[in-house]
């Protein structure tokens, strides 16, 4: 007797509707704003490092632990090589979390809206996604994510899409009084004023996230970092694949954090024009919260942004439009270069009314 | 109140030892016969695109669905792109289907021994293996598998470490008759007779996997497909990471099927070292299956191969020994060049009593 495709996968997965990546458009003339890339290169010693080791050694695994990179990370942040895990990016690493930590109907808490792959992980583990909404400003609902006493508690930060930090005293606070796993996704804090890895140090309950893929320019390569306690990084590193980062990827990020100062002089170019596009944006009767990422969230309260976002494509600017009733009168802007943003605005003004 | 790490993961990890790979040794003087690399390197065409791909692109992500390498794979294969998943290793594309199809406590069957992640895979899941041995000569055990009728099958074919192969009349029969996923992953198939490829076309419930690790010489580069019905693959790819393969990655799969040939070319010669390998094995009173992929499983019946494989190791001859009631009388050695697999024989001898 034959099936069909549903019946073959679990009701949960046949169910859901995946996670949509924003645009990776094949035609490169757009000005790429949708999906927070760097507008600047990767140092030119990580691309000589990547083409030297392009040898007969790809015939070879790479180091299931990451040894090296581990090693160099911890040189860098200030860890030994133990409290750290090298991933496929970080969304393997919050794939790994879900899967380690959350059972079947388990609850994960988060403030929304958030990286909605959350969201996704959580479906497909058949654990049980409660959202916080977060309030207009953005502040974090501290209080309701401590109540909530989950396994555990996401806090992208700074946040996606809003741009907005919180404190570290605030998430050092949830630290101390959750029990479950406090994972604080730090995909975009080398644009932001401060990090939540000296908690790690203080609370096993606490894991930070890093990626190569914003500061680093690297989001091609696939490499994240956890931070944890050793023991928790043990037994996140029991679910994670054996080989899951690839030789040349581990080559490019121990390259990468050799040149640290090419990627702050990146940001700190990103961060310049950060300003002035918020500015810009205010002038236009945009809502923008303060950004503390690569990206700047501009709301039109009330206005559906969908129209607004297909305009830009239509003149060759891509920016993210998340199609849900919190989020359809805003876009989220990545920090491009100058040249781009001046682009962006050009294009935007004569579509808002 | 501060908690240990194991009760930050779920019960079923904390009781898990985890899936341990082969040695990877740092050191390079080893001749290395243990995790069933190529001995010979990828062509210099995949090297060449690799590096002329290393540009400054790698800030941006990879092609969320791998289009072109599925559209290149499709056509060496004789499939639609939409047929065909793109995963990170085929370790990613086991994970991808153990946590799509495998519930909570679901069976998940497969035949032992064989590739040991599929264990480490349904234990995360918290899935439930089901075993069912393999005779003596590695026949496939068809009846039992068919009336195991589980959610998921799983026939490594060649199987590792026998590196037996199973007809694909007798995978053909298993298809017809489950409802639940087939899943031939079919690692070590270029160096086999014949391929599983063509039950995808009429069977909805098989999927086949493969690698790009061994026959074409890139283990380092972490690519393997999934082919199965369009309806499938749908499901399959909701559970993957979005970015799940790398830029560099997505270049050198398709640069090396681009370059069939060579991989062809390493592969007749693997397989006539493997005859010869075998033949030597047998003259050492070795019990050696006939294999069908690029290492062969050599056992003294009775006798525990530990002291050998360590002998070896201080001779400079790392071989791969699971130390398990089953498998603890044999060495799975991996077919390496001519040159060392001499070297292997000649250390091996003299540890022989």
């Amino acid at each position: 007797m034959k099936t069909t495709a549903p019946s073959l996968v679990r009701p949960g997965i046949a169910a859901l509707a995946g996670y949509v990546p924003g645009e990776q458009p094949r035609d490169r003339r757009y000005v790429k704003l949708n999906t927070n890339e760097n507008p600047y290169p990767p140092s030119p010693k990580v691309l000589a490092a990547v083409r030297a080791a392009a040898t007969d050694d790809l015939r070879l695994y790479p180091d299931p632990v990451a040894t090296g990179l581990r090693r160099q990370a911890g040189e860098v942040y200030g860890f030994d090589p133990e409290w750290i895990l090298a991933g496929n990016g970080s969304d393997d690493l919050l794939s790994i979390i879900v899967r380690a930590c959350a059972g079947s109907d388990d609850p994960v808490l988060y403030p929304v809206p958030t990286y909605s792959l959350y969201d996704t992980l959580v479906a497909i583990q058949g654990a049980r996604a409660v959202h916080v909404p977060f309030p207009a400003d953005f502040r974090l609902p501290a209080a309701e994510l401590i109540a909530g006493a989950a396994r555990v508690t996401f806090v992208c930060n700074p946040n996606s899409p809003s741009g907005t930090l919180t404190p570290v005293t605030v998430l050092e606070d949830m630290a101390r009084r959750l029990s479950g796993l406090v994972v604080v996704d730090e995909a975009y804090v080398d644009f932001a004023r401060e990090t939540a890895l000296p908690l790690v140090r203080r609370y096993p309950n606490v894991v930070v996230l890093r990626t190569f893929s914003k500061s680093f320019s690297l989001a091609g390569m696939r490499i994240g970092l956890a931070f944890a306690d050793p023991a928790v990084i043990a037994e996140l590193g029991k679910v994670k694949d054996s080989y899951n980062v690839t030789r040349l990827s581990l080559v490019a990020a121990e390259a990468a954090l050799a040149d640290y100062s090419w990627m702050e002089a990146n940001v700190a170019r990103i961060r310049a024009t950060r300003a002035r596009l918020i500015a810009r944006l205010r002038e236009l009767d945009f809502v923008v919260p303060d950004s503390e990422a690569n990206f700047v969230l501009a709301r039109r309260p009330g206005r559906d942004m969908g129209p607004v976002q297909r305009g830009l494509k239509q003149r060759g600017v891509l920016v993210r439009y998340f199609p849900t009733p919190e989020l359809r009168d805003a876009l989220r802007i990545t920090v491009g270069t100058d040249e781009e943003i001046a682009t962006l605005l050009e294009g935007l003004a004569p579509l808002l009314e």
